[in-house]
């Protein structure tokens, strides 16, 4: 159930845009979304899923977002663009940037559609993990900004400082205050965990995500299901290698069905 | 061991890109690359790799690549457009997009970047399949003219009318004629897979690739080690789902190095 009451949630504060001229939005970074520097990339991310849902003309719901991180967020104001590519029957394919005095920050493409009923089947299993009931509530340090807006229980990969044999996470997550899932807040669910490299190291290390996909499977009635019941989010590294390496992730809903997967490849040094 | 003759090789003739002003490159499609409808969408991915590698200011090698395929691509001529977003100190950011007659047919965005020396490690391992000489030479059906480009041993996954119960698919991949890996072919061969739904329902069925996105481990010199030996190419989908499913894929080198990394949104009814 969706506790809202007459204050806004800090979610939808953040991710506030105004229109300038059609297709180019306006918004601000928001501290309660901050990262260790910058703001949090899944809320940057949710800002393009929300540009697009804005724009009088898409059409449909998310069905894919890659977003590059180019440079720096400074705080302060920002301006999204938003250009259909293409439209056809079914889809709508977008080019989007986020740019600050005239330089892009992050640039996107995003696909939207339409869904239809056909052949249905779930052929991955979410991993096995206590329910939420089960396990402690834990987070981030409180340094980390946005992660006080996520109530998370870890099941494995919790930040500590010790070196890991490897790179698995897994966890129940939900924005607190309570807030139902919508495609802008699965969009951030889906960069909510902290850089693998932190994990097999026991430290930190400069580190950030270059490249971000999402693919979405999740319908808008799977996500009037899910509510704001706790959603099941997991990934893990194949490498590191050079200066980079990929974290792969699933997020379930509560009742066990993929919503969304994401793809990252982030930059680091040890 | 690269085989090279006096003629060119069918893959570079299909990459063939001719500058017709700064970032603006003519290219044709190539029969022997054609897929069912249009071309491969491999060879599609390759070509962008190559527009941005013959760009004069292009800094490093490639990082990640999405290919959004917004529309279909006709028999011919075709204009890539290429733009750095950005460039920083050790990365650069680029949009893409491919027309015909002024209408985009394919948008896409790549980093590229240079790499340096840290902390490595391979988390992942490679599925344990037999070694090629141990599996028959396989492929596709001959009406798909770009697989008989390919040299492919099937461990699993081989293309047959039978329902699957998974989506499962491995097989050994190089090119033929012998040729050399490198980035643009490393990019094709992420698309080697025909679509994951043929395997699970046992017959063809309307589907196409949506968008592709492809992690990159390999520097030039992991390539250079690979030269012409068998790729390991495994992929499996997750879900499939109100009209689209994934497919995720590693590809390996010959001595069990993670090359790089594709995954896919794709479009499909039964």
């Amino acid at each position: 159930m969706n506790e809202a009451s007459n204050t806004t949630h800090p979610f939808d504060d953040a991710l506030e845009l105004h229109s300038i001229t059609p297709g180019v939005y306006l918004g601000r970074t928001s501290a309660p979304y901050n990262n260790m520097v910058g703001p949090f990339g899944g809320l940057t991310a949710a800002t393009f899923i929300r540009a697009v849902e804005q724009h009088p003309d898409h059409l449909g719901d998310p069905v894919s977002l890659t977003i590059n991180f180019a440079g720096p967020v400074a705080e302060g104001e920002f301006e999204i663009s938003t250009r259909a590519v293409r439209t056809n029957r079914s889809n709508q394919h977008w080019y989007l940037e986020l740019s600050q005095n005239g330089e892009v920050a992050t640039s996107a493409t995003a696909v939207f559609g339409t869904r239809r009923e056909t052949w249905d089947d779930d052929e991955a299993s979410p991993p096995s993990v206590p329910a939420p009931s089960e396990l402690e509530a834990g987070g981030l340090p409180e340094f980390i900004a946005w992660a006080r807006n996520y109530e998370m229980r870890f099941s494995a990969g919790a930040l500590n400082e010790q070196e890991s044999p490897d790179s698995a996470i897994a966890l129940w997550v939900r924005d607190t205050p309570s807030r139902a899932l919508d495609f802008a807040s699965l969009t951030s669910m889906c960069d909510i965990f902290y850089p693998r490299v932190f994990q097999r190291l026991g430290k930190y290390v400069p580190a950030g995500t270059i490249s971000l996909t999402i693919h979405y499977f999740a319908t808008a009635e799977d996500l009037e299901t899910q509510s704001d019941s706790f959603v099941l989010a997991h990934a893990q590294s194949r490498r590191f290698h050079r200066g980079y390496f990929d974290q792969s992730a699933e997020l379930w809903s509560s009742d066990e069905k993929l919503l969304a997967t994401s793809h990252q490849v982030v930059y680091y040094k040890s």
